[in-house]
């Protein structure tokens, strides 16, 4: 590598990576200091965005999925023009700042994801980019390119050692994602130290047998280096890029370059000097020359970028009016005129034909009617479309040329939650993915992610309980429901039957403000008949849905598959002329969002309740307190048919019989 | 490839694996079909085992990741003489049977590990293959290699597709894990059908990028051709070895194989005879003959193996007594004579010490004094070693030459967890590994398969809370503590002081069947001093802490750093004269297992109780119910100095005492 070059330019970020960090005295320099030169030919030479307009539908998508170097984005944000003051800099890291610790989705205008959990980053970009072509497809005409740019990603050792790593660039490389461009900011520093340790893959190897383009070699603080690797990713059309930059962690600083002593701490103030006599920056602590400010700023070819772009779309708007408001309705997130009513005619539909059939069916039954009204419903399944049912008639897979809207994702949980979210950050679409209940567990923190950003993502997850039966303790979810409802601003739907089934999924593509969970059966569930009333009260959670005969001495709270059990044990209890009410709740979270009186309607103050649900007890004890009872499954399943499964492990009627007898 | 000759002896897989699939009418017959001749090469001809003594220590390790293929296992198990009957696999995936739905340890002997969840069984391989090379290293004398053995595994598109593959096998390449052989299956066939559309990659380059042998192209339905790829496999004695199969999945069935129709359903009557007789096999359903018993009965080598190594470890154990039994020991797990009276010693010196530390650093000055007395312990982290303080003074890196007792796993929580528990099944270790409490998520199902497994693997979790200020929320533990505890079998703990960290290890290392979760803090917890009676009773999860001066009216349950609030809300409230209780419950599991006269003298009925814990609150109403109150955070955290954050969020002494207040 050439000696570096330290112009007024990339010291600028330098100097607020360092300053801001020891202000804060916390967080990362390493990374900003050692991204500089990326960093300026990306952003200050290509990246086509508009700072007076974050939210320009047509801008380059930017990742920073290392985002410990979250000092990196904002400098980026702060000098090219955005919303993003010296003194939001000065609070970086402090309560109620634009400047979290991490780039935090919705805290500062220009941040495009939320970042810090290693590989999810780069996973949504890939999500960005296959939203990028899917919309360009369905939407560019001739001499129309309405969708049209590029999406970026800065990454580094950490993204890459995680599996999930692995799963969407397999997929990017498959798809055929021309327009991801990914940055490897390869310096061999992790933070345990130089990683030949523990990182020793030959990655431009590991990403050509993904089918990616790859640079190889590309020395990360030459800027012309770096503007020819930018135009030969831009100029191939068919592969993803990954352009490996060699970079020294920390550059700028003369004694703790290259070290992990610059990734999690502050240089502390000797070094700091240090570092400003070595790159020959002699301004104080956030002050920026006029020049640089010149130098970056950014918005006045934004504004240029985007008001062509605007004439682009009113002549397009001219040519093809219906497909522009289509267009427009789509990146709004809004739903049709007539959402409302087909939700309703679908829900009266399902109530008249009063079919015993599972959730999961139930579910596909639901897709079927939505998905033919909704085009951007772009469903998938990660290797189990026919257990899933996430399919439908109008299904057509995925393909190079940027047409279907069904994705196979293959085996990759994980990789599918977090792209699922790319494809809900970028806009037009509403995705959703299945898998098994159980195996919510690999795509884990993706879906807490998604409820963090408050992204409409939906998760379709079936089998859900023992009830999946011969597959055994592996594939049986006992605590995943009760985890999932942990997750703040998550919904988790258990639904009962084909009504509470329409419901949910209604409620869940109605949802602007987080993800939904659905879990739903394998095996046939018994249709409840309910009356107009009832069947609008699904929507608020938790709802009565057998009413005792005379008064309730208890009530049974129950959900999905076990509301059936509920009302058998209501009918033999009331032949012992004991009157129980029956509550199906199949979304606590909404249910504890309706207002108090609702909610001690249903759940009377004084009278004593019995939950059931097939999986772990101890977050029923909230509903049921320390004088009811919960029956429930506290241990792990076994491998054997759903029946014997249910009986041997107490879901029977005269089980739950006994169990509410004894808290009479 | 060549036309396939079918022989009795893999017949009799395919038979065995056709029939009790259509039996249970559940199952899945198109791997043990597509894989009878690897099988029956590896099985019959190399795999070094006694059928038996299953247990036997010097075994060949075999695992089968893709473990819904289990009547592959179970065929072989049957025919190479272990304790499973023809009416054992009659009754396949039937209730308490010794023929689950997929392979579960503990089920059936022979079984190495639970498989079924992807990815993982190759995961566990990896570790077994390490804990070989690490075990052989640290007792094999010249002339004396009582530990050595090879580990195998069989291996599908999905394994592959998931990205724990990644992270396993480049640890694997890098740690030169010769005596590791994968088996890969290469039928281009996952559940949704034929992979071209979802799994391009080029696998033997992404296999040869982390410096595996690879050999390609194998044809998998000729012996000859798979015995010269297991030569040359175990002929490198420098890297892990991925043999490429080319196989027919469901070949036998002349109609259905090569298609996902073989996948996941049984063939039926009709292609079942199909398959009869197109393999020329003539016996009615689960029948054997006796010829191929004898082709494939392994008892008597497999007691000749073991008289064998017996006969060595004998004269090892003259030559070296003293190393003998310590491998004795370590094999079974015991702890040394002196174990309990070290850890007292331990407790007594922390004790007095009264030392105001992190529990972080409490955990690093515990394993310091363990680690030093148990040479099994074998520590890693997920390249936090720094934040996680896993390391001690005696740490050192494991090097390709098998010396070392320190993991640098890299950015890869799923796979050290997995890995983990391949290290504790095979036996020999007792291993510990490091990340932040909140990438236990990216772990979540490994973490699973341990309870599941009853396995003694210890995971360390720090920065268990908002405590950990800055990084915000994408880092900040809120529902994470909450939902490990609902996994069954899982004990966490979370200690609010040295005294409490030091017998929270104690504890774990003691625990043989079930893993343990130690969450800890970043920030310093203030000590709290003890009786030796107190001290005590930490072991029982829960206990009293500090007595109400006077009848109490109320009592306080907090865990971790909510424990020193705790106490500052009693003395503030006893200056009020409101007398309450504090219970310290750092592991409510082991709390929940005390008998019940303990637990209603610690939480005595009749009076209210509140709960102080800074995370999400729904578990605690278990303890607390609908008259007692929770002082939780039911929502994400933020970036900001803990101090601030604690404050933001309600866990100040004014609020807590308020919030009793108000439930008297």
């Amino acid at each position: 590598m050439r000696p570096p070059v330290f112009t007024p330019v990339t010291n600028a970020i330098r100097a607020l990576a360092m300053d801001a960090v020891q202000k804060a005295n916390s967080g990362h320099p390493g990374a900003p200091m050692g991204m500089a030169e990326i960093a300026e030919v990306l952003w200050n030479r290509h990246l086509k965005h508009n700072p007076g307009n974050p939210h320009w539908v047509n801008r380059d998508r930017f990742v920073l999925s290392n985002g410990h170097g979250s000092m990196l984005i904002y400098a980026l944000l702060h000098l090219t023009g955005y919303d993003l003051t010296i003194d939001d800099l000065k609070a970086f890291r402090q309560l109620h700042s634009k400047t979290p610790g991490h780039p935090e989705l919705g805290y500062t205008e220009g941040v495009e994801t939320t970042t810090g959990p290693l590989g999810q980053g780069l996973s949504n970009a890939v999500g960005m980019a296959l939203a990028e072509k899917l919309l360009a497809k369905q939407f560019n005409r001739p001499e129309f390119d309405v969708v049209d740019h590029f999406t970026y990603v800065f990454l580094g050792d950490g993204c890459l050692m995680e599996g999930i790593s692995h799963e969407v660039c397999s997929l990017a490389g498959t798809w055929g994602l021309s327009k991801l461009i990914a940055f490897y900011d390869d310096n061999g520093i992790s933070i345990d130290g130089h990683v030949e340790g523990w990182f020793t893959d030959k990655t431009p190897e590991r990403f050509a047998a993904y089918g990616w383009q790859v640079i190889r070699s590309v020395d990360g603080h030459h800027p012309d280096a770096i503007e020819a690797a930018i135009r030969e990713a831009k100029s191939d059309t068919v592969r993803p890029t990954l352009i490996c930059c060699k970079t020294v962690i920390g550059l700028g600083a003369p004694n703790k370059k290259g070290t992990h002593d610059v990734h999690g701490a502050p240089l502390g103030d000797v070094e700091i000097q240090a570092a400003r006599e070595y790159i020959g920056w002699n301004h104080p602590p956030f002050e920026i020359p006029a020049e640089v400010y010149a130098a970056w700023d950014a918005k006045e070819r934004g504004a240029k970028w985007e008001s062509d772009w605007d004439r682009l779309f009113s002549k397009y708007s001219a040519a093809y009016p219906e497909l522009a408001a289509e267009f427009e309705r789509r990146i709004k997130g809004d739903l049709p005129a007539d959402w409302s009513a087909r939700v309703d005619a679908e829900l009266s539909r399902v109530n008249d034909t009063a079919a015993t059939i599972a959730t999961r069916k139930a579910s596909q039954n639901c897709i079927e009617v939505y998905a033919a009204i909704l085009p951007e419903l772009l469903g998938g399944s990660a290797d189990l479309t026919g257990s899933n049912l996430t399919n439908w008639s109008g299904s057509k897979a995925i393909a190079r040329d940027g047409t279907g809207n069904y994705i196979h994702y293959g085996v990759r949980e994980f990789g599918m939650a977090a792209i699922i979210n790319g494809l809900a950050l970028h806009g037009g679409f509403i995705p959703y993915g299945g898998t098994f209940l159980m195996f919510s567990e690999y795509a884990r923190n993706a879906l807490r992610m998604a409820a963090l950003m408050k992204l409409r993502s939906i998760f379709v997850f079936t089998h859900d309980s023992i009830g999946l039966g011969e597959d055994g303790p592996t594939h049986q979810p006992v605590e995943q429901t009760a985890t999932l409802r942990l997750v703040p601003n998550m919904d988790v739907w258990r639904p009962c039957d084909t009504s509470e089934t329409v419901v949910a999924w209604a409620c869940a593509i109605e949802r602007k403000n987080g993800p939904t969970c659905l879990a739903l059966s394998r095996q046939n569930l018994p249709f409840v008949p309910r009356d107009i009333t009832k069947l609008a009260k699904i929507r608020r959670g938790g709802y009565v849905l057998s009413e005792s005969k005379g008064a309730a001495r208890a009530v049974i709270i129950a959900t999905g598959s076990e509301v059936d059990l509920a009302l058998r044990a209501q009918a033999a209890l009331s032949e012992q002329d004991i009157a129980v009410r029956v509550v199906s709740m199949p979304c606590t979270s909404l249910f504890d969002r309706q207002d108090a009186a609702y909610r001690a309607a249903v759940l009377p103050v004084g009278v004593v309740r019995v939950a059931i649900e097939a999986g772990v007890s101890d977050g029923w004890y909230k509903y049921v307190g320390l004088h009811g009872a919960v029956v429930g499954l506290d241990r792990f399943g076994e491998s054997a048919p759903a029946s014997a499964l249910f009986k041997e492990f107490g879901f029977t009627v005269e089980n739950v019989v006994s169990v509410i007898k004894s808290v009479l």
